[in-house]
């Protein structure tokens, strides 16, 4: 274990073109994919890699935003910062130049992520171990205290908080099967919106043959028609056993996605994602009892442990998309993952990360937090840009084994 | 009335530094107030201006955001772009590089609001009348397609909200005596949380010699005896018929809150505002239950109309603290008031403006939509900086005579 001090900070700002047709959705046609990295450098020891995913220029307004947020970490060790980082999250999430601007929301917020998924990345490497293990070995009250679990005392006390982790570790052992058999994941890049019907009914096909038993189509066309028919197409692939996710992506108003969700349950989906805008937590009530017992997902625009605890208190969702690069990083993911343990509530991560953090997440969850559901979503497009990309085989996350959160990037001179 | 056309776009970076102790609350003890200014300029006609408050460094990231915001206006007459401002401002909010940094709330939403507060006012200097009389001039219609009304569908259609103004129009007139009585302000400069109790009591008792019959107070205090001492103190200062604000800034947690609320309750305030999270509905509705028939007033930091529409629906609010410079301009508080007017419940704006958009804002709600309480916070310390400050006299705004929103600026030369 070495004490790396934090030398220089730099943000990044990675863009990644997409093949036509790639990452669109009901809302976003033509998405670039950008990263906002942060880079914690430290003088001999390793460099912490932290991202958060946005989309064309607005990256460089998150990248602008690291610059300014993560200065209080410079020269200190990354072993004092992470003794209490849940008080050093807090003082950045309200640093007073900066917390008008949300409070805990937007630009600000994303770059919050990005540097406090710098500082675990930071944390592993330094200690030589991947991030689920320095996850899993953490004490309850040091893991706890690198939480910022202010605001959510009306649901979840710092001392429930450890009890809860206290409570899960006499049957750990039994749930550290998943380190060796992995678990599954599911495919998004099938069902893109701009892809006509031959290519995902061929990459529904081929993605079956290479394991997958789960899709995700998107939905929210100009004409509900279309929705029908792509939904129809992949039921009849996937067969009556073969897993089904429609995502909406905020596209309808409140009245249009009652409707249509209506509509699309009698396809029985695992869950109908982001239906309406993601602070109408009242219309996902609303949508979540109309459409019982296919459920509502919902997360990957929900910007903080406070909505999610609002979410939770009035039953707006049933799968919980936590996602670390929307939220405020590792930490505010384990505030949530916690709330949602207490709620019961199954966490299957947004992946703004493609996966590469939250693959460590989820066994944290499952193993510490006894978190029954293991199901991540699978996004291969920036494989080739990360230095150690996730390794999804037979359909199933295998054990990421190097040092960190898998965060390092090949790529970061684009943009700028 | 003339065709303006953009002919260019700045975003300038103002800042204003406080006398010490002015402008502290429980969040933020020496704050640097902060205009992020959008100039719309047209060849020989005005030039439009827009502004949004945000606190010392922050700023600049507003500033930019603005920059890639407003792109669209370039080379298009004001009048074109007000027939349809709905759509406008609803295709800058879902812009694909940057929806994703929201949506519709923190860094990018403020620039919008800059940006839409600018063309508000380019508009109304376009026609050579103060914002109250070309808002009071349109026709319902016309209004309401200035409006973007997204998200609300499930509370309040296009058609509605064209209804609720015609329904209001026979009887205008009588309330149009409005313009020439002006309407009450209350005085929030003399209880900031900085301020020794001396001088809390020198400020009250001068403000009551001017006019001022309503005061808020800064509470929130590390210890909570400070904040009865100045509750004690300003009640006796105020008499039984004087109206007290309790703002505590979002300071406490939410079983915090509650006992804190209770307390302060006994002396009878008007409202107690922000009590907690603005995020936290669900705590907003358990505190307004357990204070009636005290009052929660909020809305500062609540990002869009979707939240507010949610608070509403779930009871969370009596005050509507709506504020054109936090929401995205003159449209999207508009918007609110619609809906807060088919709730019945008050609206009594936040002044990130310092009430220059606002006094304007409040005479259309009263007068077109009926709404019944006229009252506007008042915080005169950056009155010297505009061109045209409000007018308040004997604790009364007095109307607005000026073409525009009020909102030109003498110094925009500081920051950048």
């Amino acid at each position: 274990m070495s004490s790396s001090v934090i030398r220089s900070i730099a943000a990044i700002d990675a863009r990644f073109p997409l093949p036509e047709g790639t990452g669109s959705d009901a809302m976003h046609t033509s998405p670039v994919y950008a990263m906002a990295l942060t880079h914690l450098s430290t003088e001999a020891g390793p460099t912490g890699v932290g991202l958060a995913l946005t989309l064309n220029d607005g990256n460089r307004l998150v990248c602008e935003a690291i610059r300014i947020l993560a200065r209080p970490l410079l020269g200190q060790p990354i072993e004092v910062i992470m003794a209490k980082f849940g008080e050093v999250a807090r003082g950045m999430a309200d640093d007073p130049a900066l917390r008008w601007l949300g409070p805990h929301k937007g630009v600000v917020h994303l770059a919050l992520a990005s540097v406090s998924n710098a500082c675990w990345d930071l944390w592993a490497k330094s200690r030589g171990v991947p991030l689920w293990k320095l996850l899993l070995d953490l004490k309850d009250e040091a893991l706890v205290a690198a939480l910022d679990l202010s605001y959510l005392e009306d649901v979840l006390t710092h001392d429930e908080a450890v009890n809860l982790l206290r409570n899960e570790r006499p049957a750990r052992e039994a749930r550290e099967s998943i380190l060796s058999t992995g678990y599954p994941s599911y495919d998004t890049s099938i069902g893109w919106m701009a892809y006509d019907d031959g290519k995902v009914r061929e990459l529904a096909l081929s993605a079956m043959g290479r394991g997958f038993q789960a899709f995700k189509l998107k939905v929210g066309s100009e004409s509900e028609d279309r929705d029908t028919r792509r939904a129809t197409m992949l039921r009849e692939i996937a067969g009556d056993s073969g897993i089904l996710m429609f995502d909406a992506n905020q596209r309808w108003n409140a009245p249009e996605a009652l409707r249509r969700c209506r509509t699309l349950a009698s396809f029985k989906p695992l869950w109908i994602e982001e239906p309406t805008h993601p602070d109408d937590i009242h219309a996902h009530v609303k949508i979540a009892q109309a459409i019982a017992p296919v459920h509502i997902a919902a997360g990957e625009h929900i910007p903080n442990r406070v909505m999610f605890k609002n979410y939770f208190l009035y039953g707006g969702m049933h799968f919980v998309q936590a996602d670390c690069t929307r939220l405020a990083g590792v930490s505010e993911f384990l505030a949530v993952s916690l709330m949602a343990r207490k709620f019961r509530l199954p966490i299957v991560p947004h992946v703004g990360d493609m996966g590469q953090i939250h693959q460590h997440l989820v066994l944290f969850n499952h193993v510490a937090l006894n978190h029954e559901v293991c199901l991540l979503e699978h996004i291969p497009h920036l494989r080739e840009h990360f230095v150690f990309p996730a390794q999804v085989n037979g359909g199933v996350y295998r054990l990421p084994k190097e040092p960190g959160a898998s965060t390092d990037m090949r790529c970061t001179c684009e943009g700028r």
